[in-house]
């Protein structure tokens, strides 16, 4: 999500710019709102955060945020239980909550902890300790080989007509002919079409959140999250999502999770119903953030555009969380590693970074990786330079203002512009120096190359639907390095731009029964030429694995052509792009470091055979692929 | 320099593009060449470089390049010397070369070294060892007090008409009505206008290399040197310029010299008689440098392209000087340091920076601090980017493939652009964005922003002749961080672009008698205006030390206006940029973090009374400087 994102603007003002105490007197939760929510065993309790835990993991804390009307009067004691201590527990401000802290020794075993609460009302609650699932399966993390396929699970696919529309939710409706509205795609929808994104050769998904939003408006994003352990009941249950990551998994796919760190839905319990005020910032009046990350590092930054990035709100109906409340930061933290032992998941994309608190980020980051480190963890950056991009992941820079990111990768927006702004200006440096800049990361394969997103214009529209640049962003996209992301359609050329209609989001055709145009079974004229590109060269590339974890040449673009290669001991990869009106001619032995010992090659996608390396004819507004050979 | 400047590619098409071989065949130096050079005092010696040394440098060692036909046949030896030692001598691939080596003991006197030559002749050389001068008004160095005038000695004034044609220079002849012959200004020139560099506010003149560039076309600009250890006599004698340095001393003047390090000019002598062939770089066949630094750093970057940065040819007048020769790095060190020595300058402007080769740079910075702490040293590194640019000063960077710069500021292009792109643009975050980038620096208070120079079109044609967006550059240049440089006549009004006829580097206005219009007297119209604002700016500045060594906050740029504070414990000025097209009412208490305590202002140009700090109404296209004040 982005700051330049119109259809939150806009679903922003529908809200009606609400200040902060309006929301916050926004009517309880509805006892209806969390249908499928892991069961609290004991009628007073209203819920406990994390839902349930796991022994054996590496942090043997837990800390527990036990919700009851009331319960902040009540003394916590823990009936024996091998392994595990209480450690003590805590009123907050509301009368609530009460925060609960253990200890769980690495030979704990699995069972109910029973928590004993005595007070105006005694009862116990019996927590549930679960073992951890060692399926390696799970939790694969990605590398260079993977293709991660972007979709809007709302958007893609309806697959279970019944949990369009879930009675008791603050939006009980779906319209498809409205942007801002619900229109019944689901987890179900996705996994009917795992063959298709297969077929395109992708290993990876990566939809947006999944997690409740139970929003009265625009909810469909998914990034206004109204309670962290519960999926979203329009695109399935709990169970279900489980259910989804070991069958994408059993079909060879990857699944990424999309999650917030920044803020959360004002909806959300823990907003409309506070543990305590300092669990969210707030300003005197609705205080929107700068959307603006560039005070953070600046030696001359003010505190008070410090301020509003890290504090202000992205949007009336996001608050934004306190993270620097250790009770808060810890909260997130336990979520974050829930899901991932719950799931099985291989890796987060984390939404809007650099918005979150430095200190929080690289403590949540240790935690996760400590953890988990082979999941795969890549944020939101959308920075105007390499080097501000280059900050909020893994780099080479000491400290700066005491934040040093430990993320191992992050979406790269400077590739985006740069074969964006290539293809249309002509000036293919523009994409030669996004590759260039990487020499400030710790190691930029890690980095997810993209063409576009669910918040920016559509990459054929941005390039004046020409279908030639298109299958040279497609190129690059697929051959250079990183792990690339392909939002969903562009395969099939779907087209729009962000300004003002915001019409980026539209339905994927055929996702629906009784949708006129099916694009998983026919892809007609040039979307399906367009497909068949996608997938051919990403095909190749799951094949060729040089063509992922090769190393990387590229030349200084020179005369409207630009050339980089991927290699290995034995093979070796040409892309060599004209991106001007007329045939090339271009001097192949300026590539002699690379191309010494092969003689001729086969453009991957053509099959066309490229008799002589020493002077390469190379047609207008075109990449050939070419496999060299000796 | 730079690849941009299409007056020296106009030259070098002029010189016919002729090959290596070509040049290297051009005529012997006419006998004629150096009348003025420090006098070999023994006939069959043709020079000695360093022509002199001096006693007590820090750094003990001392290496002559002894020029003389059939020299290497000799023997040396050194008559006795109390401190100094002969370490030994060697032959190089001409015969009329041989390297002495000497060390020279802290305790050693000034006097005259006596070298025996033995061979088919024998002889005595007196070689002169000075003492150092203890000077201090020497060697100042440069502060962000400072402001500098950058000119070109052949286009700002005539001082003396009898050395504007030099018999037995290989152009002895001069033509004002063309830009690429000579037109008479000198050293005496510039003399002769230090009241009118003083009356702007200037503290120091940066005049591009007054060297003996002795070629037979475009010579004037002087970045193609013929001997290391002359003035060029078109602008003064070396006396003339030891005078000049000290006058503008007494003045309060600083001078900084521009020097190149990566290049000389076709008709040195050392390249018209090489002491080795690897003295310089060759190709098979003529090869340009691909002007591009990128590939230095590039993680993916090529060995080609490597190469053609470092050791291409600038242009065919120009060999590219083989820095990894010790011999070479060597003599190019000692040059620089006996400039110093010789003169007590204050500072070196360092031409096409990222053109060396970088270990050469990393050794020759170290060499050159080592001697003169104090010493100002700034690089030219036309980049693209912050960080590019700060890779090429000391930054917080790592050595990135192996090299670490020692250089303590560079000339800030990023600056320049971020003015011209945030006036021309509205986009006043261009300019932001500039300074932001200042994270990457160890100190970027060493750097020289600027507005234009001889080889970019100038500022007041790159804004569009608009008076209103010139003052605003004019403000901003002189009330950020760094130190200033203004390029000669842009105080005002000259303009042209660059391309295509570089009419950028006319002569100065009333520099040669005769002229109609003489701007040093009186200067009507709106170039009057320009002066005045200049002057009175870069006065207060003189007197007002928080406007150059305050601290410096910025605010991100909001609905085109802009506002940044430079202040200390007890002041406060206030810059604040309106670049829209109407008066902006801004809401002040945004910066209540520096205004705290402050309840007016007074615009330091104007006068104007800035009475209320909460609420500002800054008129369209307008920079006010605002001294706030209790």
């Amino acid at each position: 999500m982005s700051q330049l994102s119109s259809l939150l603007r806009t679903a922003a003002l529908a809200a009606c710019l609400l200040p902060t105490l309006a929301l916050a007197s926004a009517p309880a939760p509805s006892p209806t709102a969390a249908p499928t929510r892991p069961a609290a065993k004991a009628a007073p309790i209203t819920r406990i955060d994390p839902t349930n835990w796991f022994v054996g993991m590496k942090n043997p804390k837990l800390q527990l945020l036990v919700n009851a009307p009331g319960i902040a009067s009540n003394q916590v004691s823990l009936a024996t239980y091998p392994g595990v201590t209480l450690d003590g527990f805590e009123k907050l401000e509301s009368p609530n909550y009460l925060v609960v802290n253990l200890t769980i020794a690495p030979q704990a075993q699995p069972g109910q902890l029973k928590l004993q609460f005595k007070g105006n009302k005694s009862f116990t609650y019996n927590y549930e300790l679960r073992s951890r699932n060692q399926d390696p399966a799970r939790v694969q993390g990605l590398t260079q080989a993977d293709f991660i396929y972007f979709l809007m699970p709302d958007r893609f696919s309806n697959g279970n007509p019944k949990n369009d529309v879930v009675k008791g939710t603050r939006a009980p409706r779906m319209s498809r002919d409205s942007m801002y509205a619900r229109h019944g795609g689901d987890l179900k929808g996705i996994e009917n079409h795992f063959a298709y994104i297969k077929q395109l050769g992708a290993t990876a998904i990566w939809p947006t959140p999944i997690i409740e939003n139970d929003m009265p408006k625009a909810s469909y994003h998914g990034y206004a999250v109204t309670d962290c352990y519960k999926v979203d009941p329009r695109y399935g249950t709990n169970q279900e999502y489980v259910q989804f990551v070991k069958n994408a998994h059993n079909q060879g796919l990857k699944v990424i999770q999309d999650i917030v760190l920044n803020h959360w839905g004002s909806y959300h319990h823990l907003f409309l119903d506070k543990p305590a005020a300092d669990w969210f910032h707030a300003f005197p009046s609705f205080t929107r953030s700068n959307y603006n990350a560039y005070p953070l590092n600046d030696p001359y930054g003010s505190q008070r555009d410090r301020l509003l990035e890290n504090d202000g709100w992205f949007d009336t109906t996001m608050p934004d969380v306190n993270q620097s409340n250790p009770l808060v930061a810890t909260y997130l933290t336990q979520n974050f590693l829930w899901w991932v032992e719950t799931t099985g998941l291989d890796g987060y994309r984390i939404d809007t970074y650099p918005y979150s608190e430095p200190k929080f980020l690289m403590e949540w980051g240790k935690a996760i990786q400590d953890e988990y480190p082979k999941l795969a963890l890549f944020g939101e950056a959308w920075e105007g330079t390499e080097a501000e991009q280059a900050y909020f992941a893994q780099n080479i820079f000491p400290p700066v203002n005491g934040f040093k990111s430990n993320l191992p990768g992050v979406l790269d927006f400077q590739i985006c512009f740069g074969i964006s702004d290539a293809l249309n200006s002509g000036d293919l440096t523009k994409l030669y120096r996004s590759l260039q800049g990487d020499w400030m990361y710790v190691d930029a394969t890690r980095n997810v190359p993209f063409l576009d997103n669910h918040d920016m214009s559509r990459f054929y529209s941005v390039i004046g639907e020409d279908f030639a640049k298109f299958k040279m962003g497609i190129a690059w996209l697929l051959t250079l390095r990183g792990t690339p992301q392909l939002y969903y359609g562009t395969e099939v050329l779907m087209k729009n731009f962000s300004d003002p209609d915001g019409k980026v989001r539209e339905d994927f055709p055929g996702g629906w029964a009784g949708d006129k145009k099916n694009y998983f079974v026919s892809r007609p004229g040039q979307a399906g030429e367009a497909f068949d590109y996608v997938s051919k060269l990403a095909n190749y590339r799951k094949s060729h694995p040089v063509l992922s974890s090769g190393k990387l040449m590229q030349f200084l673009p020179q005369d409207g052509v630009y050339t980089y290669f991927r290699y290995n001991d034995g093979e070796c990869v040409m892309v060599i792009a004209n991106n001007t009106k007329e045939e090339k001619t271009v001097d192949g032995t300026r590539y002699a470091e690379r191309t010494q010992g092969f003689s001729t090659g086969t453009e991957v996608v053509s099959g066309a055979v490229i008799s002589d390396l020493k002077t390469l004819k190379v047609p207008a507004h075109t990449a050939w692929v070419v496999e060299l050979r000796k």
